[in-house]
């Protein structure tokens, strides 16, 4: 078994509020640190998997993304950084 | 004015107790999806800035992830894909 690691961003799908985003808008205004910031707020983690092969670790992730790390009706998720440990 | 756009991630100091990643890791455990999922969590941004040129936009943005967005006692960030809109 080999191991991977993997960085995977869970962002809001388009459409979806994003009230911690408005939120951290309306303080950046406030504080005249940026007139148009348009944050959009996520979530970022790191997992590792083991596997037999790379393919075989992307899948486990993909079932790990889909069904722990993020909520699919409301979140899209992107795996980025993957690399064998 | 140019605008720039950048990506912020920010996570948690070596050493400093992350419950959320420990939870994530005992369910994939107790799932059986992974038996050392080492999970790390933190967050993610996507912020616009407005500035003369790449280096004040930097600097503002900078600014914004120690002021705003990070809690620099506990936490670390890391700006990425930070390119002209």
């Amino acid at each position: 078994m080999n191991k991977y690691r993997a960085d995977v961003i869970v962002t809001l799908k388009t459409g979806v509020r994003d009230p911690q985003g408005a939120a951290i808008d309306t303080v950046l205004k406030r504080t005249g640190m940026e007139e148009q910031p348009e944050v959009q707020v996520g979530k970022f983690f790191t997992v590792n998997v083991s596997a037999e092969n790379e393919e075989a670790a992307k899948q486990k992730l993909d079932k790990i993304c889909e069904e722990i790390l993020s909520n699919p009706v409301l979140e899209k998720y992107e795996i980025k950084g993957f690399s064998q440990v």
